[in-house]
């Protein structure tokens, strides 16, 4: 393996350091730029979609838009190179995200017509997700990652039943109010009672008749103690997480881990512990 | 027992594999195409409810309404034919909720009249139940509603105080806001107090005197505090929940408890732990 | 003690037990109709202010009215009668409620006047506050209590920092928006304040300038951040109240209490502990 | 250090004692005379804004105003007399808020002009920054203070997070819905997803359109699922804060640890804990 790296060209192995490590000078820099970069960029789609902006500084922004679409396309091309398996990186989540980065304004480029324009500019919305990037850059997010990953299937459980309440809920609303209040259908009468149970409640549709606010009372009393399940799952993991004081040593003769502090043998060989060893906190 | 099963005669014990279970491949695929059937016929009562849809495609989607409904007729039969107390299964909640979703398809024909037809779309709405069939298919649902049961007390108390305090905000709003602000009965004005409460907030109805916002206030700041009660039921029954992982075992030797439940020697003094003794989940 | 019980003359004690102790067949009965009665009353209160039923029956709600408030008034001259210090009942919270309960009807006589008959009807609206009465037969409400009261320090403290930071956004939202967006005085701007923080958003007041949407989004966010702090703190308090499990040994030298579930000896005075003693589930 | 406070003036010393402690009969009076002036002079600004009382009362107003000024001046140059660092003391946050809190009046003199005089009212709003002294009197607070330090970081991942999917939603809803249907530029819609994640809901802007609303009701139960991970982070830190009442102490014999912060000996071996050895708080 070390000599699989030794391999590798010198120039790319530089590269590699700059563009994806962080380790170096370089590296630092290069991140920092690319950053601002992306942040610059997103900043100009905004200013672009406020029409008043548009039409008086449609053109300079034009003009930064494609100079930050080169500037990542050359970005891209430069990651290619120099990583080993460029197919593994163009297929990874952050390969697929950095192609979608720069692709819409090239689309805009082949397919001619005033009136596409609009949809251009929908398009290069998509480029905003290269602010995901930014998560990558910081580790503290794996234990929130992890929490969120072990508690994944339950929310899923808890989502499904949500919503199967807010099918049934939905319906009976578009029962009880029918369509001259709002609820001109079963989906939107669904969609109604999910800004209710959600709490975030627009009031574009809301109840009219006694029956309905009634329900509607029954729905938001549920939802505020229904609100409390995914918050108590998450909760549990991050406690969880938080409070594993396992020792981190690492029985000589069976190689178990995940002993607690104050063991003083192995609890599955009976070996007796070696208390030099580093004690986490 | 060995000997009951062998009693039931072949073909019912086929169908109830099929049926009732998930673990040879003729019962994965029902189960597979029972929930599809499902979500189908739910999505064409959705459908038939969107007035545009229901006046183009009204024709097809009336068709499909009767074939699922023929079709989870039989099921229906199936499943009281191939159990061996068929009353029951016909009490059980499932049951319940298999009969009630096949019902008001028939209803419908049994009352004729084109003014009535509404109201049996409006009982056909109840089909959606049988989406609650999905929970059961998912085992891990059994820790949350482990969790919800036995904070099914705490949470009781807590809804019946939140609503004690709703009914008197409610009064006072009454009082204070009157009919000419939208606070037209004391019904209503506890509408708005659990609509203010639980932090919807339509604003269909909102204070509009002095006196009432400086209230409404008050109640807002109390339910942000109380909001948090059903949080911490939850999640300190989900933490416990989760925490338990400790065997029951104790040391023959030194009496030691807390034991991990993979722990085969104890901790503190490395003696061979009996793994008869119970161990709890 | 016992002595000065047996004084008790008998019918005393009699009317005692039936009223304030539910132990006893007539105590529990008593009790049922007791809430039953309440309920009713607070019903009738309700459908009083409901102007249609109110002009139809407002005949026989009135007399419902009298009849309840009747009955009440001999249950607590009852109590009064009862119990050893009729003052120290009188003065407590609950004997505070009872009277409250009845006295708007009697203050409906004394002051009359149809113009103030709108006021009397207010004031009847305090008859709910029997209902608290119901919390009061519940015993596992302690917990919840318990858990409440000591948290209550920190709540306060985060209360007081929320209303702070509620005073200050709202007077800044007053100079950004003005009275011609709805934000017609400081106290309105914190109102607005304090509606967005707890995420009601009734939407009757809402930031229309761009300045005045991006303080609004920071609020929100902010909001959306500082809601855990109170949950943080309940839950936590709840887990301790569930997670408490210290032995119930107590040093047979020294009387410590407190042990680890796992201690051999005392971690006061070194006295081993009796481990014959029970432990604690 | 004894000695240097003896070298102190005794009349400094005493004025210490008295404006930045509570300990004495002075400083205590001293300080509930002060919170009350506070309160007082941001009720007098408050007051001021409502323009019908401004109209009547605003001489009076203007007089108290000047008085809490003056009275705030006053305390501003005797606190930095009396400590023994006034740039310190002056360059502290509470310094910046105390000078703060009198600034504005001052600079409406310098800057004279009707048209110019709201803007004044408007810098006088940061005198209530002075309410934030409130918090320093408790020392409750400082738990609640350190378990959001120490979830400090969790939180702004968090948040950026939620921001870049405010981001994306956001751009999502100005391709679907159009400035027709008041998304009228990237940032506004962006604003729009801030109030539907945060659970608020305005309804001064919402979906029209089926896809629309479609996209909104995702987005609103994302926004359900994720509030639950503040709550956690927060919570399972100040569990965490409440739980840490282990000493650190190691037992001389056998090493054993996690005893609790009174243990005088150690409960596994009963040798005796070295009270020398730290304790944590």
């Amino acid at each position: 393996m070390a000599v699989a790296k030794e391999a590798v060209p010198g120039y790319r192995h530089r590269l590699h350091e700059i563009i994806f490590e962080a380790d170096t000078r370089a590296g630092k820099w290069f991140d920092v730029v690319l950053i601002v970069s992306i942040l610059s960029s997103v900043l100009v789609v905004m200013l672009d979609s406020i029409s008043g902006f548009s039409a008086r500084y449609g053109y300079y922004l034009y003009g930064w838009e494609w100079a930050f679409t080169l500037m990542f396309t050359l970005e891209y091309i430069l990651r290619l190179a120099c990583v080993n398996r460029p197919l593994a990186y163009a297929g990874s989540f952050l390969g697929i995200v950095d192609l979608l980065a720069i692709l819409p304004t090239y689309i805009s480029l082949l397919v001619p017509g005033s009136q596409y324009l609009i949809v251009v500019r929908v398009l290069r919305v998509l480029r905003v997700f290269r602010v995901f990037k930014l998560v990558n850059y910081v580790g503290e997010a794996s234990v929130l990652v992890r929490a969120l990953q072990s508690s994944r299937r339950k929310i899923t459980i808890f989502l499904l039943t949500v919503l199967t309440l807010m099918i049934i809920f939905g319906s009976l609303m578009y029962m009880i109010e029918g369509p001259e209040h709002g609820f001109t259908s079963i989906p939107r009468s669904i969609y109604w009672a999910i800004v209710t149970m959600t709490t975030v409640g627009y009031g574009d549709i809301s109840p009219k008749t006694n029956a309905g606010q009634a329900l509607a009372a029954l729905i938001m009393v549920m939802g505020y103690a229904i609100i409390a399940v995914p918050t108590g799952i998450v909760t549990s993991e991050l406690s969880l997480a938080g409070q594993k004081r396992v020792s981190t040593q690492v029985c000589p003769a069976c190689m178990a881990e995940g002993h607690d502090p104050d063991a003083v043998f192995c609890r599955v060989c009976s070996e007796r512990l070696n208390p030099e060893t580093g004690r986490d906190t």
